[in-house]
């Protein structure tokens, strides 16, 4: 919603509390709430009356193969223009026999086993994104992919009992709640919190605590010793439950102040998040089924791949694209439209005549930097002597983080991701030569698991998103989303449109590459109709 | 450990803090920790010197299954008697064509569609359970099961603006975090921990919370106004992010005196309990996958179905057991030993010579009763108009559960279980005609979905535990598992011993029933090389 609506029901909320913003958003038809994205109506066969429009795509990344196939469907000409020789962009599945050369001439061929891929773009897909829709209807089989996991690690460096060490995501979880459950309900016996609660909120209250956080009861006369939070066998054991009189060697809390000191709970929120709380999901045998997918049901023959976009500008009747064809010739193509999902920075360096404001709009962009790296195991020994099967650990070094793989459970092999990480700790890796990035991120992984971290290693490859040909860099960002020059882009330009998730508020998923793609389609194809 | 251990500790927690605790703890070597089952030997195959002993394994679920499998790892000849016609005991898999009477002689036919099941005992597997160790060993695949699903619904009666209505459990969540953190930051910044907490601990706890809570700033001068909690994007929107200008219309929260009241917490820890914590697992097709492995692996000759055991007694060099053969004629077995892994509360009604200490044992487990019902759907609406993948809606009413498959993503039809109930609710339930139950089911769950809850159901199969033939109960509770009788099952009675869930610390789960039989194994055994 427009930020001054936004502005107005915070202010309402702040005063008037969370009752009466909850009165004014139900009074502005905005409650109950569902989930779902709004309604889409793709153009249908019969829209164009027998005069069917041309339009080519620049990109076959997501955006651009959403686009063609959406405008397949009423009946439009159609050709992709793609300058890798796959589809996807940046969904992109590393398999065996991936080879790739990057801008700074650095060639990596991945040797990963038969069935053994990494995902080096995205990886993960919420239920509510359109994403998932578009699995159903392009019959790509899902899985569930494992984006949280009790059993996995965080690592923290620091100075604390929890520091330099492995502690499991239950054990961080159990020993926060247990405490901060600990602090809330002696402060709320003690009146403390008598201003904002009624007898009966701090009844309910201290009644959820008692489980939240796994605590005990409250000593009459002694505040220390009341709500004494001192461990849960949710933290887990030294000796798990057995057979006969097994009942579990229990472990106790860390120290109050070495959990707080720590920042193991500074990794919580992230599983509860909109985009990233379970359940989560992937294409079974690698994200790249889903473009695979797009490209069979758009027709093979209306892709063209090794076609670098040279130039594209607008003419009276339409548009024309040069680009580079087969032998490395140039060649040209006119349409009556032209949809551009190149990345802003890249499109905005193609030759042409775009009006001066679209090019100042696509230099706004700021591109963001990621970096990926698979590392294929011959043991699957994270889950034979971890006993961890999917997830994430979560770590302050540039590693950022460490993916066990969501599929393959129990095989003889398995590919974890050996970092996913961002900005600063994306540009140091990615500095790095690949064989020197493999070194490192064995290094940092065996602080996490221990030397035998660099054995059984097989194959490796690394993505470092800002040195790849045709994507440089990871996705944008935008000083403002509210800025002209963003809402410029989504205008076409004479009869030139953009898409891509950089022009969605999901940038970096392809949810938001679906559902600009749309609405570019949705807009074009209502100016054909109406024109 | 022993109770006298853990109550030190608790002391020296309580006494010291937890500070000194886990000192402690390490002073006696109990740190650090890994969920690993202790380590099991199995018998082999050079033990026996060349002379086999003979066992009679009464019962073939999975503690039965289980023991006939690791004596025949050390040669020993073994006789599984299972009164049912499969094998797996409460590891039942119900699909079409599956046929039971009840012992009120009431007779369902399940009518699931090919490829369509329902696991009508366990269903789950933690990965710390030696249930995936035995899935791997055999050769069982598996997949994630969704125990946790933020857009799954909480459903709790009552009078507040969140109750007799769905509420996801991303939103429960985010509004019950967020005021818990708005309280405890007030308490903090305010001092009421200070006797608590150290200025280093106030500045960490608060930091965390303004993260956990997506809580706001404090403001200098205005406690009231600090650290409020008007929303979070968590929570869910009333329209979500999408392409453009949609930066999504969030929801303000539900007032605090209604979050409190409400109930919607008391699910909350269910999550990170030892046991259910994500990642979970189930073999793909079905949890009688495992059964029917052990089937393949012990031998199928080596096990008698409708055999039911009419008489067991010691003799002085072994066991001779009473059953029912082909053609419900008696059969006698003799053997060298006995493992009896029939529920205890039926052990105990078997015709013999067994110690009255051991009958009084055996009748000192109180079975536990629990219901489900498995309804097919010909439309997997929860995925199509509730954007629902897997998971589990927890309810107050009878149904207590509702759960969403974790397999078949997408297809055509879909089978969720309906309820899975324990005590008082599956004792209602149980008490009605499948039929009934059916009726009751489809008209408790229309509360949480809609109307067209009833629509499209295609089939359903209930199983009320205790009136299950040969289970008369889905587990049993012992009053303690530090009294006498308890402990009197772990010794053998003569030539016979025990083994099954019930004689673990993890009742009610295969890892119990597993971890018992080779606990059993490894005292017949020892007995035996030591003999």
């Amino acid at each position: 919603m427009p930020d001054t609506r936004r502005d107005f029901l915070r202010k309402v909320g702040i005063a008037g509390g969370a009752g009466v913003m909850y009165g004014t958003m139900a009074a502005l038809g905005l409650v109950p709430a569902a989930a779902q994205a709004p309604d889409y109506v793709p153009p249908r066969a019969g829209d164009l009356n027998g005069r069917p429009r041309s339009v080519v795509v620049l990109g076959g990344g997501i955006a651009g193969l959403t686009a063609a196939y959406e405008l397949r469907k009423g009946g439009y000409k159609v050709t992709v223009l793609e300058a890798r020789n796959r589809p996807g962009g940046r969904n992109w599945t590393v398999r065996g026999g991936t080879v790739e050369t990057d801008l700074k001439g650095i060639t990596q061929a991945a040797r990963f086993s038969r069935g053994e891929y990494m995902n080096a773009g995205p990886a993960r897909i919420p239920q509510h994104h359109v994403t998932l829709d578009y699995c159903r209807e392009l019959g790509v089989p899902i899985e569930a992919f494992a984006n949280q996991n009790a059993d996995a690690y965080l690592y923290r460096e620091g100075p604390t009992a929890l520091s330099n060490t492995t502690v499991r995501h239950r054990t961080a979880k159990a020993d926060v709640y247990g405490y901060v459950s600990e602090l809330l309900a002696k402060a709320t016996d003690q009146g403390a919190l008598d201003g904002y609660l009624t007898p009966s909120d701090k009844e309910a209250l201290i009644d959820f605590l008692e489980d939240f956080g796994d605590i005990g009861p409250k000593v009459p006369g002694d505040a220390a010793a009341s709500f004494r939070y001192t461990g849960s066998d949710r933290r887990g054991y030294a000796t798990p439950p057995g057979a006969g009189l097994e009942e579990g060697i229990p472990l106790p809390p860390y120290p109050l102040s070495d959990v707080l000191a720590s920042g193991v709970g500074n990794y919580f929120s992230f599983e509860f998040e909109w985009d990233q709380a379970m359940m989560m999901f992937q294409p079974v045998g690698g994200m790249d089924r889903i473009p695979y997918a797009f490209e069979k049901a758009i027709g093979r023959d209306k892709i063209r791949y090794g076609a670098k976009v040279l130039g594209m500008r607008n003419t009276s009747s339409g548009v024309v694209v040069d680009y580079t064809g087969p032998g490395r010739k140039t060649r040209r193509l006119e349409a009556d439209f032209a949809i551009c999902t190149l990345p802003p920075h890249i499109a905005a360096k193609v030759p042409g005549n775009l009006p001066a404001a679209t090019t100042a709009a696509l230099e706004y962009a700021e591109p963001g930097d990621a970096g990926k790296m698979g590392i294929e195991y011959g043991r699957r020994w994270w889950e034979l002597d971890h006993r961890i099967y999917g997830g994430i650990t979560s770590t302050d070094t540039d590693l950022e983080n460490i993916w066990y793989p969501s599929s393959g459970y129990h095989g003889e092999r398995g590919t974890l991701i050996g970092y996913y990480n961002q900005d600063e700790q994306a540009r140091r890796f990615g500095a790095l030569h690949p064989d020197a990035r493999l070194a490192r991120a064995l290094e940092l992984g065996a602080q996490v698991h221990g030397p035998g971290y660099a054995r059984d290693v097989q194959a490796a490859f690394s993505v470092d998103w800002a040195s790849i040909e045709h994507s440089e860099g990871a996705w944008v960002d935008w000083p403002s989303q509210t800025d002209p020059r963003y809402k410029e882009l989504l205008e076409p330009a004479g009869n030139i449109y953009f898409a891509g998730d950089h022009l969605s508020h999901t940038i970096g998923w392809q949810h938001g590459a679906m559902v600009s793609a749309r609405a570019t389609v949705t807009s074009l194809h209502r100016r054909v109709r109406e024109g």
